[in-house]
């Protein structure tokens, strides 16, 4: 534990690093997934299972915390940690990219973004300042500044207004975050699949001397190849000293090319939201359980790992469970995938401090290739 | 553990009896809750934690399995236990009921029932020696006799004309099934609400000499007096060394004033589906978790009880997953329903065991009278 909120890398291997986040709720091992605790739940999991694979951290959505239960609620019952019964460290958004593709008749201006409630149509307001109050509310330790994401494919023009907007904006959160010790607020990039605009938008961050950089905006349907080129432009202008985080990525492939090009933290719905939808994880690959050929199949997902669910429940069982809509079924795919994205973390930071990520790397994609794990029954490698 | 199924009487209390059914995959201690695996999960839980909790024995329902997977698809996987993990002793219903509540154009003759599934609108048909080896290709530790349960209130002749077919299918189903060590088979008592013909029903099954009998054709919408009325008037015709399984029932209030009339086993999906719908079961009686007066209430649901999901997480965070409907809520509240169940059951067996039944009873009715724990907020007295 730590009173102040430090970062330290511990090796490095190529690009990626390996290191910790220390802050008084706790270690954040990195490179980190944190899986995503979209309502002040990982949804289809008890906190003390997340904890147990692995996550040093969740992340937490202040568009859906605002809307219901409501930021001040959260604060008198004494924050989101004791809410939700996780007293590790919690990471928020800003709600800005949740205002974006959730609420309905969203209104920008130059001083923030005024929305209508996905849920019952209400009225709110975002403002870079309203954003850290309420994720302050929330307690959370780690808070993110409010930005402007806009969709890819789009105009240079738009790019750069967005980029500018979320710069100005950086500023107004560093002011209204202030000094607190042990916690942070993270800036983030922006610029689309610009290059230039990218580096410019890191370089003014890193003039604010925030704790640590995201870099926002991607994962949003471009290609990999524009994803991982954007990391590499940026990558070289952010300080080695401050943690880095991809925002909502990704599929282990995306993760895996992002921690070789030194990305130190991600988050991502995937492996929830799959787990939900009848698809698993594995070091096989990607499997699909509503499909027929597994009716029959007697073998676990993945008798590797570590997880009950994914060692002591047949793949027959699992599938009768995803075709009947069974609540237990998305309980045991939602365990099995996050223990798969625990896992391949672990892997990533052991093979970091052992100089081998490259044979970690080739390893993993191999199994990936070779389908689920030894039939040719997975979709493919690892891919979303 | 023991090569046969046996039933064994420790101690009485009044008409009420603890005891023990002794078969090769273990012990159900009675009087027994048997939380129900429709579709071979109890719903929203692990396994490991429905035995945790103390269930000796799950039911699982013949309608539902027979259509998805399968029997002999189960069968081929290595029966009901293997595949869903419950490694204990199960109970499946015949199919009959859900036949009757669920299916589509059903057409009965005296051989049996034909009907359409609900799931896909294929034709299966049911008869006494059919429902027996579904039963047995599940693998099912005690089966049930393939009966006609028909809606009360309902005509004398229609009631006496369903109990008539039932002992008659009572006898095809024990010579389906034939004899089977360290299993068993029950016959169920039929006859509505009509104490004459639940006694004769009693009487001919009891000549069949079966190892158990199920009361079955309550819990269908009648007052509880009545429901309680044909308990007093079987329980007098049953061996007192053979254990008596009330089908379907029931709220908490039921189960004890059953238990203080002789009954030995029961099953019903109230505590789970209450779960599912935000109703918690408390000593306190049954809170609904969807009304605004939890909305920051910090207590726990139930801080006397055992289970985590009782002690440790705030009513108002509760409130919070029930209305944004996420899983966990149900994860949660399914969690502490069978807890509560279960905790009630054992609270009677020792109360049996130690001559005080009549305490107990009266001290569980002043708790839910009392309301929610210790400010009036329960909806009263444990009625579902």
């Amino acid at each position: 534990m730590s009173e102040e909120f430090t970062f330290s890398v511990a090796a490095t291997d190529g690009a990626a690093r390996s290191g910790e986040i220390r802050m008084p709720r706790g270690v954040i091992r990195t490179p980190a997934f944190m899986p995503v605790g979209t309502a002040a739940t990982v949804k289809a999991m008890y906190p003390d299972q997340v904890k147990a694979l692995g996550a040093d951290v969740v992340l937490g959505n202040t568009y859906h915390l605002m809307l219901r239960p409501g930021a001040e609620r959260v604060a008198r019952l004494g924050g989101l940690h004791r809410f939700m019964n996780w007293p590790y460290p919690i990471l928020t958004d800003s709600g800005g990219f949740q205002v974006m593709s959730l609420s309905d008749l969203r209104k920008m201006d130059a001083d923030g973004v005024t929305f209508r409630s996905h849920i019952d149509g209400s009225t709110h307001r975002l403002t870079p300042e309203r954003s850290i109050e309420i994720q302050g509310l929330l307690g959370s330790d780690i808070q993110m500044q409010l930005d402007e994401c806009v969709k890819l494919p789009n105009t240079e023009e738009a790019v750069e207004k967005a980029m500018r907007l979320s710069l100005a904006w950086a500023e107004r959160c560093k002011v209204a975050f202030g000094d607190q010790p042990g916690k942070a607020m993270f800036g983030i990039v922006q610029g689309g699949a610009s290059e230039r605009l990218r580096v410019e938008s890191a370089r003014a961050l890193v003039d604010l001397d925030l704790k640590g950089y995201a870099i926002g905006g991607l994962a949003v349907g471009e290609p990999q190849d524009v994803m991982l080129a954007m990391i590499e432009a940026v990558e070289p202008h952010l300080p080695a000293e401050k943690p880095r985080y991809l925002m909502g990525v990704g599929t282990p492939d995306d993760i895996v090319e992002a921690v070789r090009r030194g990305v130190d933290m991600f988050d991502c719905v995937m492996p929830t939201r799959a787990g939900r939808h009848g698809m698993a994880y594995t070091h096989g690959g990607r499997l699909n359980l509503k499909n027929a050929r597994y009716a029959e199949d007697t073998r676990p997902l993945d008798p590797t790992m570590k997880c009950e669910a994914s060692t002591t429940y047949s793949r027959a069982y699992l599938h009768h469970l995803v075709r009947a809509g069974e609540i237990l079924g998305m309980m045991l795919l939602t365990w099995n995938n996050l223990s798969y994205y625990q896992e391949l973390m672990a892997g990533l930071r052991k093979a970091i401090r052992e100089g081998r990520l490259e044979d970690f790397v080739a390893q993993t994609k191999e199994g990936w290739a070779r389908g689920a794990m030894d039939d040719g029954a997975g979709e493919g490698a690892g891919e979303g």
